[in-house]
């Protein structure tokens, strides 16, 4: 393997960089060239690619979002789309590529693998982390520790009696982070998609602290799940309570990533390089118990990976 | 003057406990006494009351919150209440009072004053920074970093094309932290209480924008300008560009307070005590021309601070 | 059981609050009580021990340090020591204890255990992360990412040519927070004491670098491999290049803790205390491969965990 | 005037880019062309100078470091080096110069501007804070805030008793820095240049108030006041107690600029443009009583600015 490409697809998250600069400094270590192609599978369509040094990658180790830019590409579900891509793969002598991203971005990968044989790697980049095949997708760790630092600030104010805060977190289909910084935040309650809840349960919940004497309640809730101002509007309706509410939207897209982000991303850039060049193509990269594994493209597609419940249940009990 | 009694009251901003610190601490330095009211006024009816020592306020200056816990009295606003603080005054022998808060503290502190002749100093505390006699209030500072780390964060992503971001400041009736928030993170629009605005305009400028090739917009509202989800809604139909909202609601009162919001706390803070020993009473102490000021108490209630409309220009100017 | 002490020992590290958070709700959610053991072993010497109650632990999962205060005793190394210690045991009626620590802690634990047969379970504490029986103490991930937002500022400074950063980071014995961190920052060097290292080929590597064009270096130095100073002293005589050297020290023990640490206090603190009720006794919890798993307490003590030189090696493929 | 320049110059501080970014767009906004020169004066002699646009400063607003890097340039201090300066001057069409730097840097602005006639206007970039003609000078805010965090993380831990602190901040000729961070991060003592201070006074503080209980004490001490290691190895053999040595370096010229440092940069970048428009030339701009200000370039050269006294002595009421 001579040459290879690299993309960012759909929605980015933090530590993106750090695994395109896995990407191209291992290719380079092994004597390869890398081409970074723009935009996401748009990039690849219109060739907006072009090679990738040492000096490409300094110093973005520390920064959100991604060099490469990413888009989603409507284009590349096209057969035509697909085919000017192919040029491109020609026109750049490119023998393998990485897609760096989630779902989405994996079935593109895949369906061009099949129809145009090349080989491909996949890397999960995503805050949500329900992509199957990996503990952990990049992003996820730093979007967590974005929601907790709100929760800390909010936790900081409010000592007045009987007052209730909402803090809306990203997760249109899953709990993932509403369950990972509501544990870790010590939320009160955790609403999320895959869990049914009673609002009649949370007012009681309140009710019952602040008879304890709980100077403040705070409710995370997945996007997915609820309206966090809809919560909020109707606890203030059965309860009478004060409800203050945060949606913290695409901020938790954003961020310098964490120290975990960058070295799941630098472990799963190197790997996916070293797949490519022993041959070994339509996998996903990814980190399961501890370690760097592989898992087969076609397996991880349409896959979503589910919530640990029991750490929903420990963070009901801590929350007593 | 032997003993004095101090409390926050109102809404809680970062940097009380610093200011409480720095009460408790040069009162004692000369020979004083402090006692610590709970709650605001509500533990001043109460006698919700117990003296500080040096080591009731160690390691606090920076704590978010205040730990002498705050809260908005409907009690003393009725002759009844404010006989009953009278009471407690007596029962504690205090000679003084430390009012840390907003303009609805300041009313309150003065209405004692005119009543019963206690020596009050107030300290002015909000992140809204609308309280005349000091061109900072205690917690603004950090507010307004806290909204441009939201700001930030937001500016890492979203590298597809035309897309907008909205970010909803706090700001009831005033704009003094979406103009500072918006002038620091670089935003294309602020939409404040104090000046119209016009979607068309608006929504015109995003659109040369993107001509231009900008990657993102981002648009601060205060909260009293305008709903952050309705500017969104709205500029979608209009435009047509996919639109994200964040509202970062109370988490702007939290946080450990910047360097600047502590300093200025420790200032007046201990400048209120100067003044309650040199027997100037009824007075506001502020920040004006970088140096520590006193000013009337009848004076400064009731009367807002102006926004600076030079630098609301000059952010719509950087930001072409 | 119906009731069990919990204390800290030891150098204190992010998230321990989050660990007596769990001992304590999990244990009252069981209807067991709860004794606050202050300042470790030597509180529990003392007598310096008090109820905690769902509100003890209010609040403090976000904060750094531990509320029941940490200290080494040699106090405890003493069989008279340990003697009063059990008076204490005897005296509150305890019938199991949560120790949250370093190896010293649980050689502690573990000899009292063995003479008193008073039944513990430990929990590993450290920002180290050298403890056996888990992947991950509490404490490491936040003291990490505290390295790496010192690597970040660095990082953003010093355009100028041929100037050389420094960062000192603990490990006195082990270079877990300098591979992590370094590895995390993208560092040009990574000296820990389990590896032999050579000025000359770092001076080597510097020189190269700046002739490709690199405008900075960063070097990170765990403290049991060299001094910081004299790392910066022998390059600058060396090759002459500028070389500035931050010392982080402590500071790394502080701050608040990272979602991570919190999850991971969160989830051994609850099975520390399941562990107990179950009678399984003399044992530490830990987090491997991702699952929370207990180990023998006389297999843990006194091994070392070793580093992964793999992410030490790819630390250096990454930084070419 | 059509055409000008812009460079920074001497050591970086958080918040040049934002005043670049000022520059650049008021220029452009008032019709203006702006080159951008590259490392200070050593690419206005090389001639390393490019157009800047609009886009040129896109999402700059918030990254520390300077785009335009920055040198102390020797050269600069040469007749030979200025009059190739002034040979790019005439090649690019340049009208005017803006200098953002410190003291050395205006020297260099004010010979050339002497010898060639350039119209130039300083922009007081520093941590320092030390320059003559402006309250704050870019990037002090951020180093203090970054102190300070280095501050409230120390202060987390410790909590064992008869242990001592020590933070070396920067500050080689002044106490600005140590000020400002150990009265805002509540430090025992400060030293600085500015004062002469007795390591007994130190001790017999340090065991006053271990003798009345304090857990832990924290000593600012400014680089050019004396060496944090020394200071703790006095402080050891004195009294015996386990002192620890932070060294913060060069990471306090780092990180994301505060709001302040963005808002100061924008004002400041604003009125330099404003002033080369008016033809008022020889200038430096500054931020005094909280009005941006004009003064004369000579008259700040050399000057060095006093810090406040008063607010050292008032962090050491506020540490008894």
């Amino acid at each position: 393997m001579q040459r290879i490409g690299v993309l960012t697809s759909g929605g980015d998250s933090p530590g993106m960089n750090a695994a395109i600069r896995a990407v191209v400094r291992k290719a380079i270590y092994h004597g390869m060239e890398v081409i970074g192609i723009k935009r996401g599978f748009n990039g690849f369509i219109e060739g907006d690619m072009e090679p990738m040094h040492l000096g490409s990658v300094a110093d973005i180790v520390h920064r959100g979002g991604t060099i490469l830019h990413t888009a989603r590409s409507e284009a590349f579900k096209t057969p035509e789309g697909r085919a000017r891509a192919w040029e491109n793969v020609d026109r750049f002598g490119l023998q393998g590529l990485v897609v760096i991203g989630g779902d989405g971005s994996f079935q593109g990968a895949g369906l061009f693998h099949r129809e145009y044989g090349l080989p491909v790697v996949g890397i999960p980049g995503t805050i949500d982390n329900d992509i199957a095949g990996t503990d952990f997708s990049i992003g996820f760790d730093t979007a967590v520790n974005t929601a907790v630092d709100a929760i800390n600030r909010i936790r900081d104010t409010a000592t007045s009696h009987e007052r209730t805060f909402i803090v809306e977190v990203m997760g249109r289909d899953t709990g993932f982070i509403a369950i990972a910084s509501g544990l870790a935040g010590g939320a009160e309650s955790i609403l999320i998609p895959e869990q049914p809840f009673s609002l009649d349960d949370i007012c009681d919940k309140l009710c019952r602290g602040y008879r304890r004497g709980k100077l403040h309640s705070i409710i995370v809730v997945a996007e997915g799940a609820a309206s966090g101002l809809e919560i909020g509007k109707q606890i203030k309706e059965r309860t009478g309570f004060d409800t203050k509410v945060t949606i913290l939207g695409h901020l938790q897209r954003g961020g310098t990533p964490t120290a975990f982000d960058r070295i799941l991303a630098s472990r799963l850039g190197a790997r996916a390089v070293e797949l490519l060049m022993a041959g070994r193509t339509s996998k996903v990269v990814g980190l399961v118990a501890g370690e760097v594994v592989e898992s087969d493209l076609h397996r991880v597609i349409g896959e979503k990976k589910k919530v640990d419940l029991n750490l929903y249940r420990l963070a009901s009990i801590l929350a007593i």
